[in-house]
């Protein structure tokens, strides 16, 4: 029998109904692939495709913006938001608008086109997250932005435009609204029990067992109590900090292992499914700091959003998150 | 240069960023298309394929479940709600869970497996309409039912797993989030301005006139301000109406005309895009007679959510609504 359940953090309501993975589909699928080469932009020798890189790992002999790179990071080509002007909000109360005041980078985490995040050494992952973390130290300096998103879209399905691994970071002049979401979850839970809710999540879903998907040193991943989709993990730091950018290089280390792991997981249990991995973490600003805790959301892609999403935000997956977590964890 | 507007009603940012619509795409998408037949449950010759039917539009004289029907009301097969025992939330604060006590059906527009919704009489279009609000204040009688959902999606990219042109009814046991957002937003409005806020946006639409689409006898065609997808169009009824139960049967025949030429030309401009329509109407009770007012939501689907807007709940689209307005006007 189905089930709804609520999200500890934001409250958004989902449903369990593992019936409904029998339904009959009559769309196909084909699965996607494409060349590398001159085609491609992000691809080594083609450095010129892009604007001139922000800052790269690659061997302190080879110049900028030439071959020779491990990883590169260049302003993306078609921004969402450029840093001109200023941020003010202007309009009337039914048309508020502002001019999109932030940046939009693009990481090449590989020079190799067929190489998937999941294939990559755990020391190179640990890389590309600490030149994240730096970023991000550097872009919350800029007055005018309040927040710093992450992610990565991998595969058509997750929203990739191009099939060559990367991610991007999206500097914003507000505080968007799933983040204030999650600020005001955490804030309420922190007000009413003085303890920070991930912190609380954690030791409750390792006292019960049923959801964890595997434990490190630094971190817990948990199969997430109310997924929006089939296998959404939770990737959580044990150390309470609300920000990415206090995470430390020993934890980042820990943390490439481990997002390796999860994906080298999911690669083979789902067949190479597109996904999407983001990284949560607090705004700009001191107001966060008890209460508020970063971490990464991971979420495979099966399906698309459909009217139902759309109108009443309530996702429907066809696998409970205990099956997820037992299947994820073998 | 990219523009980040507010949604009037949910608060929501979104980035307008036309040169975007220029980036490179290396992935191909086939258009599919599926044969109807003896493989489909909607076809007509394979009502056995489905639970017995709620109601139908059919001559008086065939009987229920066999041929001869226009349309069908049925049970879902694969439900993610059923109506068995009573939705009382349980759990503890971390894992908040409910039976999901509601129903799950769905309406099968047409007995043609190659028909759209943009294909059919307007005659026809309105007497799907009736159904659709006749059933809706069946189901608002059940105590346990909180809110009804109204949806069609069109083609795989819009969520549907059947291509045979259908629309689902969801009951809910509880106000899902995004409509509990729209009413907190329209009663703000309310209580600091006295009116409803589609009707003055309406009127303030109007006087403008650079995003109206179409305007009827009973309702007005906007492009969204701040849109989630490119050529977002709304459709409000002139009339102040909280509930769609209310709309009469001279109403929804100037609609059933609106939204077959929004879609014909959404197909013909867009070549036939899969798309999302969605009805918001108010939850059950009196609260919401005064600030909330019903309409559909229509979001054709060339892209797909990917990480920024499942971490950011921002959306970015590469056509200005005044652009869209222009073109879907023509």
């Amino acid at each position: 029998m189905p089930e709804m359940r609520r999200d500890p953090v934001n409250g958004r309501w989902v449903v369990i109904a593992p019936d409904r993975a029998d339904r009959p589909h009559d769309f196909h699928h084909p699965s996607l692939t494409t060349a590398g080469g001159p085609a491609c932009p992000f691809c080594m020798g083609n450095e010129s495709e892009t604007p001139p890189e922000i800052t790269a790992i690659r061997p302190a002999s080879s110049p900028a913006d030439g071959p020779g790179w491990q990883a590169r990071l260049v302003p993306n080509r078609y921004p969402a938001l450029t840093l001109e002007g200023e941020a003010e909000e202007g309009g009337d109360p039914l048309r508020r608008r502002m001019s999109a005041a932030g940046s939009h980078e693009v990481l090449i985490e590989t020079p190799h086109h067929q190489e998937g995040l999941a294939d990559m050494a755990p020391g190179h992952i640990a890389a590309i997250l600490r030149l994240c973390r730096d970023r991000m130290v550097q872009l919350l300096e800029d007055r005018r932005i309040q927040h710093v998103m992450i992610f990565k879209n991998q595969g058509d399905k997750a929203g990739a435009s191009l099939s060559h691994s990367h991610s991007q970071i999206i500097a914003l002049p507000v505080v968007p609204k799933h983040v204030e979401e999650e600020l005001a979850g955490a804030a309420r839970h922190h007000r009413e029990t003085g303890r920070c809710i991930y912190c609380s999540l954690i030791a409750e879903e390792e006292r019960h067992g049923e959801r964890v998907v595997e434990s490190s040193r630094d971190f817990s991943a948990l199969a997430a109590y109310a997924p929006r989709k089939p296998y959404e993990t939770w990737i959580i730091p044990r150390r309470h900090r609300a920000g990415f950018q206090q995470a430390t290089d020993s934890e980042l280390e820990d943390l490439a292992a481990m997002v390796k792991r999860r994906l080298a997981r999911m690669k083979e249990l789902l067949r190479n499914p597109p996904f999407n991995l983001v990284l949560h973490t607090a705004p700009k600003g001191d107001g966060y700091h008890q209460s508020y805790h970063w971490h990464l959301e991971l979420l495979p892609e099966f399906t698309w959003i459909a009217g139902f999403e759309w109108g009443a935000g309530i996702y429907i997956s066809h696998v409970s998150p205990e099956k997820a977590a037992a299947k994820l964890r073998d």
